[in-house]
């Protein structure tokens, strides 16, 4: 009898992206932000993109449609689905999916966003992991650290008021 | 504004292969041969090949890691991870996560697996579902419909003696 020959595969710190911030803001109002289409529309595209739509289930399953508007009008839908949810502490989403649980033209991503006590505020963290490391090298080319960043700036403005 | 421009991905339709068979046994006894790791290695790998190693956490996020050995010995894991349990009724489990929520190297199905009444039988369904037209003909090529019918049969004989 042999070992086992599954193919190495490529480690996941080098599939993978993360962004942490710190927010002055407590953790249940930053998820309330993440959660709620309405709050959602105000920070999640990097102005001046702008979110033209939002439908969400947010529950183990759901279906989650965010559609992306470019300053010119043009749409970008991104449907996806919560493949995790636990209330003020963690939200798990993909596009590998479309509706759970039919596969997507393409498995990108999965988003793990973390919400942390912190020193009164918030330990905000978004890890996103990819099935390739191509696809990792793809979105941090695509610009994820400013662009999760200025969302996260958002995000974090807007939980504030809350 | 323009309309919005996300791919016209493959219908689903040409993305997935579809086994169904009818046992003449209660669902209720497939369903154990499908989640009992001591069943389960009993049919699912069609004969000679065996299944050296079952590991199965049975829920939504579970982990479930099956090891083929092949007439020579050589062992072949196939990790993956429960989408959705509804006992005695569906499984749907998937290749495209190592464990809750860690993309594999590689998100090549979906499957989803029916136990249905039916004349006092079952009706066994396996959908299997992939992110490419490309990885479903490879599927098909690689024999799908004469190993998961040859198993459907193992399976079907194993449930009737429970």
């Amino acid at each position: 009898m042999s070992e086992p020959v599954a193919p190495v595969p490529t480690p996941i710190e080098q599939r993978e992206l993360v962004l942490t911030r710190f927010f002055n803001v407590p953790r249940a109002k930053v998820y309330r932000a993440w959660t709620e289409p309405e709050l959602l529309k105000q920070w999640f595209a990097p102005a001046p993109w702008t979110i033209a739509k939002v439908d969400m289930e947010v529950r183990p399953g759901g279906s989650s449609l965010v559609v992306m508007r470019s300053p010119e009008g043009q749409e970008f839908p991104s449907p996806g689905v919560f493949l995790e949810v636990v209330k003020n502490e963690k939200l798990v989403l993909t596009d590998a999916f479309v509706k759970a649980w039919q596969p997507s033209e393409k498995a990108f991503m999965v988003a793990t966003i973390t919400f942390e006590d912190h020193n009164g505020g918030t330990k905000y963290t978004a890890r996103v992991q990819h099935w390739s490391a191509a696809d990792r090298e793809t979105h941090e080319q695509m610009g994820f650290h400013a662009g999760w960043g200025q969302c996260a700036d958002q995000l974090a403005a807007l939980a504030a008021t809350l």
